[in-house]
């Protein structure tokens, strides 16, 4: 059986100046719109975002990706999760009676304008000064020879990227390192969302008592999201940007870069490293 | 001297049981607001996207992001292009006199929805049946022995990755593979948008004789973004995804990807490879 969000595809592979017919797995990607519909809001009601992403855990995406954004703070708010039209690429997140959503805060967050104009310093005072963020307190540390081992663990995990070679990953693991959930996306942020919105399922945020590992880089985006969430460990296979530190200072976040063959650089807080 | 959009940070550095500082380049993520202001239009204009972006070649980055969703065809539409406010994080296009700005069909890029609902085949359908994307024919070959030589090239020329590790890259060869000019951003969509700006400056669009090589993977955004320059061919060094390789039969572009290691798939329209 073909892995999960993956689709076969003939291609003509090019080797030693021959092309042959070769039949590869590739990485499906796909749009999916996010609606949200108010209790009693007539149709399918508001579209919220169009994300290009790998079909599959589109519920657990949708709802993270809300949470992130602070748009949704408990499963509870939500009435039902369902599909709209024949596609499947249309989600509809029809909320509870009496939950209110607020609009302007998605125009807030997206897109962040204040009197010094749009700056690194601004976008990281309008994530710490709302509720997109949780202060971590250092209350705990994990060895560094646990770091080491999670790797491998994620990619075991990864059955479309080694089909594909296409999707990033996103593991969550205790402090203990062992492996509690992955997932997969062409968008590392949807693989991520997919993530925290299966916590927000499980009713399981914030992940106060975690470790999250990226497949890729660490950018600001996926601090921000990881924050959000209350992961006070974010590791990355790949490297940090300079705004991912900046937040992750700033949101009591540990993390850690270059997360490969036998060593690691902590780019901020590094006391939960013993 | 550091690389440009490179910045000097102190990590520490975990190797064989001990952490000691070290000093590390990363790459640079800032926000970047860009704005248009049609002539007459008071103050700064409308302000059009957001993105993270790595500073450096900002006036490029602007005019490829609005060439690439069709809403500017040429420099010429252009009176300037400036920094606004005192961060240079925010940067106004003002247009010539006369020359109209279509931000409907700004909403209409972004965000595809159609009877059927959202579907590839839907975001395809937007893409091709507007301006958006060139047809190009297949009008000429290229060798393989000149795609192969193209990515020691393009890694040869990404000064701020091979510092930072934390950087895409986009370089554009002729068809005989030799390089013309590169771009560098943490967001492979912007170096693209860069060198598509560049281009655009130089007055040198469509690119219906050019190469253009990708250090990451292909996605739907990116063939998109290749496709409306008229690149007649794609190459990827990472893997392609399911609606890129859709989207490249569409619109008659060639798709080369895993480029590496002496070999290539070609994932459409290989009449242009000999």
């Amino acid at each position: 059986m073909d892995a999960i969000g993956t689709q076969r595809v003939t291609v003509g592979q090019a080797r030693d100046g021959a092309v042959a017919p070769h039949e590869d797995l590739v990485a499906i990607e796909e749009p999916l719109e996010i609606r949200v519909a108010a209790d009693g809001e007539a149709g399918l009601g508001r579209a919220i975002s169009v994300t290009m992403r790998t079909p599959g855990h589109d519920t657990e995406l949708a709802l993270g990706f809300l949470y992130g954004e602070g748009l949704l703070r408990d499963w509870r708010s939500v009435r039902r999760v369902r599909p709209a039209g024949p596609t499947g690429n249309v989600l509809q997140v029809e909320l509870q009676p009496g939950v209110t959503f607020d609009m302007a805060r998605l125009q807030r967050n997206f897109y962040t304008s204040s009197s010094c104009g749009v700056c690194g310093k601004a976008s990281i005072e309008a994530v710490t000064s709302s509720v997109l963020v949780r202060r971590m307190e250092p209350d705990w540390a994990v060895a560094a020879a646990v770091l080491h081992g999670l790797p491998a663990q994620l990619c075991q995990a990864q059955a479309a990227h080694a089909a594909t070679g296409g999707l990033h990953a996103v593991g969550l693991f205790t402090r203990e390192g062992e492996l509690v959930a992955s997932y997969e996306d062409v968008g590392r942020h949807n693989a991520l969302d997919k993530l925290i919105g299966s916590r927000l399922l499980a009713d399981a945020l914030p992940l106060a008592d975690s470790i999250v590992l990226l497949s890729g880089r660490a950018g600001f985006e996926l601090v921000q999201k990881a924050a959000a969430a209350g992961v006070p460990l974010l590791a990355a296979i790949g490297a940090p940007s300079s705004l991912a530190i900046d937040l992750a200072e700033q949101a009591g976040m540990t993390l850690v870069a270059f997360l490969r063959d036998g060593s690691f650089n902590v780019c901020a807080h590094g006391a939960r490293l013993k």
